[in-house]
């Protein structure tokens, strides 16, 4: 069975992209992640170019991979000083990695305009850096930037960068495609011809910006290269780096290629919303394998047809990748989505048509308000067991009141929260300042309600995302709020959507509060029952 | 030259993409637009399935489309009744369009399990509704469901179906990877097979859950097909269909192969941004070809580089699709990229040198906080005319307060802010109400200031948009607010950061106003001067 090995640079090209700054710690707990996920070597940074990067590379030093080679990538010697002078041939020297991958350029407009040199001092500048590092690295890999681009435009002279590579000493020749734009049978073409003059191991390096990164990589291990590289979630900069989580997939599922492990091939999607929480991004919902609706069915004939056998509309077992089949209720949903749907919340309404009509109703007035109960199951249930009649409020607001107030001198504004409610006719009325009004709201609801309900002690905010989903009136939008809590056991999602975000915000709260006690009330009577 | 056809499905097969709901008024918007960006077939619905696809068949009749045929879209006869007798079928005539696109099984499991019939019955199904519709409609397409996976299956019945589609009628058969997860190579070979089997015209119709839909569209009409379906921005269930926005560009530029005019073709990313307004999705950033940082550049090296010719990091004129260039100002930038943002701007920095490294220094500080200046142009210009000491503050806060109130009874919560301001030692005290704590401040804000500048009275704001970034900590989190502002000659962007959304949102509201006085007193001085 072949063999490739994946080489992540989400932590240096990765972070090329416009919308990602990691700090150190991020850095380590990615590095960390990537190794569990079982790729073969993690692109930490180029050292001496910034001081957060040789942090990195000192701290990393310090931790334990099972699998991973942390590598440290540079740039060919500066042009007119020997390779033992340049200042960053030094730091790179002194990052002491296991593994070191020298870019240089392949293409006459790069060695002409970006370096100002000819190009036969570029040849020298790549053979002469590599013999320079060769003698105190494990492994030594050589990047030809822009090849592709190179090759079409001198064929000769993009060979011979690479010969100059292979014969001071590189383990690995890396094509790169670092504009993006090169076709799948351009790529196809030109390996061929690479492999006929260079003997080394080769490995690809794709950027995505005409669309076809993760196809270009996957081409490149048809025709034989070892090595692949690339991006957790397609980080990078402009259109991305090829996506790891596209490619690797596609390697063991549908070419049979081993890299990673079946059990590490599991822990993909977890380590996609790892990197992209670190990096504060929005996850990929349609990203190919690991999306939220990778597996997601919403059209009423394929939501069917899919729980009678999965491999009508699903190319792969979800598991596989860590994901997991879903079953949307919407728009275009049928009575049997919104029914099985519940049915996965453990509540039977095949019995109760009239109430699963009015609920379908209300479920798509809800949409037309801006609901949307996909990533909000809790308050999803909350609605069903409405519906049903199976729900009691746990307790009856009477007011709230919030403030943010700024004078003269204050350095930050204060936020300060009153609410006033009943439980069973006992008034509770209390307030909580916070750091803006949302974070009181939530402290005063929940020093008021902990009387009552002291397993709410247990309860915590875990995430609170605010989204504008009618921006053409500016401030007067409507704002949906989707609040993620959780407790010792379970996290759940709630949502609530208004014009005015405390309303939307509150709305959300007592949501998720009540699923709690929901939630615990539940357990109790299945342990009783038992 | 090679002339392919575009098939777009946005408000079909795109519009089954879970978080995407279109109005009807939305699908008529859009297939004006579609036409405009020269795709040649508009598919609208599957007629008698729902009342807003009815609808929109009516409604579209009153249009005048100057290249685009308006396609409807249906299944095969129901099975065990004759085609004239089906609802649906009859539906489709009385849908009255120039095209009709009809889709058939190909895949013995799904002709088992999903239709429940033998596979002579449904080659018979495909037959007889194509052989019904055929007298009395222009164009008829046949869709190959599942057609990859069921050649995979049985190579021999997955070509009875498409024989059964030509030989009565059908004018182009489309091949449909409806699961997404066919590799190219396979699919190449899958097409050459099926050239020597059907002498008709070929389209292809590709899913992404591979993350290969783009590339495998493209292998087609590599192979000669005729026909390429796909959607506005990739919509569509799951991971979504094939791109248009990546497809078109590919096919133009890389390829060589006709399908829109130039002209159309710089229009493709205000389509592409027109869609996702309709649809309500934040554009992907990084998308191919389209995305805002499709052809954005952040590193030093590469900016740099870039400025000189945009060959060494751009693989095409980014105005060839309606984009553009930017230069980012962010944490690996340089000062460089700080001077050049500056020029863009029209402020020249290059003589002051300790300024512009103060100004890189509080950046810095200012994106650790959580500022990304990379979507505010308008904040980022007021930072800099700060640093520079050219920005005097228009008016100076003496306090503000918002209130949010809800009492038993009351149907809405009641927002209200006042507010404190002097301008040159003249104090204006005043109050507004709004749907919510923010609306309420922007009112109140303008309403004091409108006063001493009444060329506020042009300015309104056009998008509020916030985002929670660090959402670790729930509701005590970080929000970033971006405001959107215009008047009758531009549109500018500025931004707030803070944990309470009520600071956050001021200080965006407040850049907003400084930046509409500054612009307009540059222009007042500009006109004196000339």
């Amino acid at each position: 069975m072949r063999f490739v090995k994946i080489y992540d640079t989400t932590l240096r090209d990765g972070a090329q992209a416009e919308d990602i700054t990691f700090i150190l710690d991020d850095k380590l707990r990615i590095a960390k992640r990537l190794d569990d996920l079982g790729v073969h070597y993690i692109e930490g940074g180029w050292p001496g170019t910034n001081p957060k990067d040789d942090t990195f590379f000192k701290a990393v030093k310090t931790m334990r991979f099972s699998i991973a080679k942390i590598a440290a990538f540079g740039s060919t010697r500066k042009k007119g000083i020997a390779a033992e002078n340049d200042q960053l041939l030094k730091a790179l020297a002194a990052a002491d990695t296991e593994v070191v991958t020298i870019f240089g350029k392949s293409w006459d407009v790069h060695v002409r305009e970006a370096l100002g040199c000819s190009p036969e001092e570029n040849l020298a500048m790549i053979g002469d850096t590599l013999a320079y590092l060769r003698p105190g690295t494990r492994e030594l890999f050589y990047d030809a930037e822009h090849f592709f681009d190179g090759f079409v435009a001198d064929p000769d002279y993009a060979l011979a960068t690479l010969k100059a590579a292979a014969g001071s000493g590189a383990d690995c020749i890396v094509l790169c495609d670092t504009n993006g734009g090169i076709m799948p049978w351009q790529l196809k073409d030109i390996i061929e011809r690479v492999k006929k003059e260079i003997a080394l191991p080769l490995g690809i390096h794709c950027h995505n910006d005409n669309g076809l990164g993760a196809a270009n990589s996957l081409f490149a291990v048809e025709m034989g290269v070892d090595q692949v590289q690339g991006t957790i979630n397609g980080y990078g900069e402009r259109c991305g780096n090829a996506n790891l989580c596209t490619i690797i997939p596609n390697l063991k599922i549908k070419m049979g290629i081993e890299c990673i492990s079946d059990t590490q091939l599991t822990r993909l999607k977890e380590v996609s919303r790892f990197v992209d929480g670190m990096a504060n991004r929005v996850p990929d919902k349609h990203g190919p394998y690991v999306g939220e609706s990778a597996f997601a069915h919403k059209g009423g004939i394929h939501a069917s047809a899919v729980t009678k056998n999965p491999l009508t509309y699903e190319h792969i077992d979800p598991r596989l990748v860590g994901n997991e089949q879903r079953i949307l209720v919407s728009d275009q949903s049928g009575h049997s989505n919104i029914r099985l749907k519940a049915k996965q919340l453990g509540i039977d309404l095949s019995a109760e048509d009239e109430k699963a009509r009015q609920l379908l109703k209300n479920i798509k007035e809800m949409e037309s308000k801006g609901y949307q109960f996909e990533g909000a199951d809790a308050s999803f249930e909350l609605l069903v067991n409405r519906a049903i009649g199976r729900y009691k409020p746990s307790f009856r607001l009477r007011g709230f009141r919030t403030i943010v107030e700024r004078r003269t001198g204050d350095k930050e504004p204060l936020s300060e929260a009153t609410i006033m409610i009943d439980v069973d006719g006992r008034v509770e009325h209390t307030a909580a300042t916070g750091n803006g009004p949302v974070n009181a709201l939530d402290f005063a609801i929940r020093k008021a309600l902990e009387k009552f309900y002291p397993e709410l002690a247990d309860m915590r905010l875990l995430d609170y995302k605010v989204r504008v989903i009618t921006t053409e009136d500016g401030t007067a939008a409507t704002v949906r709020v989707l609040i993620e809590s959780g407790d010792k056991e379970d996290t759940w999602e709630t949502l609530g959507v208004h014009p005015n975000i405390i309303q939307a915000s509150w709305n959300a709260l007592v949501d998720s509060i009540e699923y709690k006690l929901l939630k615990d009330e539940k357990k109790r009577r299945a342990k009783e029952g038992g």
